[in-house]
């Protein structure tokens, strides 16, 4: 009845492609060097989890293609903002991002500075414009706020620039990513669900498992994939975590066990999203492409 | 009948002291250095002119203490984050800021970089937290956003950076202030009295005028101050502007001029707050506050 999961990607992916160039100022408009490298930062490029997320979500509750857009094109604009500032020489200090120069590499470090904080405004204004009802959609900028600052993303990145080099058991490790990349995977897909109604406490504790199941998910085989391919797959550095000391699933636990826990991991979702039954189907997916992919 | 204005000043001063400290995560919760980073690009320092212009436009309309308090924690947390990134090496490369080393000395560039980020986020959180209608919290969220973004401060930023080194004319001076510094005092002022009520366009249109008068007497007035006081007076360091080969009003206008331009500015900030009758005191002594300031 549905259409097969690979053309369903392809269909949010372009979509979310056109949404983002809408929800951007045009790169025309002046500051027209800022605008352009705003435009590098976000389009073409990457695999759009986080919308895909927003949009697989919200099927939960039939919600409104275009404030799923919307939605969407907010969170990928956090995410590539954090991108941006995160491969800065005073963070990651990596020139290669989605296969192309990082923009400090093909701008300079102030634009990349200036392109991160004002894709992280854009992103608020977009979310804020929506027109869900006021309350919900308001509901819905606490909670990109909450996920994107000191107690989620950002807090994250400060906890894991604090833990190089040194051991970290596997709990800080989890501890670690849930903030790091797990509360915008989180917001993602609570965003696309409060876009369909206004969720109940066990909706909300539902995808909650399922966001932490494919969060740590997400983690685990990244740190495979930095072990175990190499850059041109990847579309950035490889073995960057080794070669910078980081602690990662695979240096604690070890590959093979590292994707154990990646498939434990993709059961946990699954289970998680059985009171949706079959209006669950793209999460599911989705906790399947994640496990799975290869870049 | 209402207290001096020094007194109202001091008092609105203490308030936003504890409304900051209220509205920031505490310092003890994990991750702690973030945390402390974050106070301390924030609390105990600056004048708090946003606040206080969010107060003053406040009392046109009666608006609530308490959710001034928390728009003028939004616009001080957007101007602190401002501050601690624009402070960093890549961009002013300043070691001195309200009279204590800039973030990036006290701590490093990672973490100056992650408390700007944080602080963004969090100013959106503590806006879109507020007690008003949902539908005019929302629009108090757009307008921020806004303000910061790439068509507001951000943009400002952008455009003064690719300016270092070129001859302006005092047009594009002004339309880089008006960005840089304006989008984001316009703000204050704007939000003060959106708190109060949803804003008719002759209402928008008079605030506007003031705070474009006094957004440009601000500039004019740091310009001033840049050529002729010294570091210990300013907090920060002084003839950075002439060393940076950066246009200002005085390289442009010289200083007698400058001076002068500031006071038809004082003027004119006065001239349209002339609807507004008594109630816009504290408007109209703000003004004179920005002109006549010595640091």
């Amino acid at each position: 009845m549905s259409a097969p999961f690979d053309l369903w990607m392809k269909d949010v992916q372009a979509r979310m492609e056109a949404a983002l160039l809408r929800h951007l100022p045009p790169d025309q408009q002046i500051p027209v060097r800022l605008h352009e490298a705003m435009h590098y930062a976000v389009l073409d490029g990457g695999k759009r989890v986080r919308p895909l997320l927003v949009h697989a979500a919200g099927a939960l509750f039939d919600a409104p293609q275009a404030e799923l857009e919307r939605a969407g094109a907010a969170i990928e604009m956090i995410h590539a903002y954090s991108l941006v500032h995160d491969d800065m020489p005073c963070m990651d200090d990596d020139a290669l991002r989605r296969g192309k120069p990082t923009v400090h590499v093909q701008y300079d470090e102030a634009m990349a500075l200036l392109v991160g904080d004002a894709l992280q405004s854009q992103a608020f204004d977009v979310l804020a414009h929506g027109d869900l009802l006021p309350a919900q959609q308001l509901a819905m900028v606490r909670l990109l706020a909450q996920a994107s600052g000191s107690l989620g993303m950002c807090g994250g990145q400060a906890i894991d620039l604090a833990s190089v080099g040194l051991t970290l058991s596997l709990q800080q490790l989890e501890q670690m990513h849930q903030l790091k990349t797990g509360a915008l995977l989180r917001a993602a897909v609570l965003l696309g669900a409060m876009a369909g109604k206004q969720l109940d406490e066990e909706e909300t504790a539902a995808l909650d498992a399922y966001a932490v199941a494919i969060g740590l998910a997400f983690q685990v085989v990244d740190d495979i994939l930095d072990a175990t391919a190499d850059s041109a797959t990847l579309g950035k550095t490889a073995g960057k975590d080794a070669a910078d000391n980081k602690p990662t699933y695979v240096s604690i636990l070890g590959l093979a066990q590292s994707q154990a826990l990646a498939q434990t991991l993709r059961s946990d979702a699954h289970r998680a999203l059985e009171p949706f039954g079959d209006k669950a189907r793209r999460l599911r997916e989705i906790a399947d492409l994640i496990v799975q992919r290869k870049a």
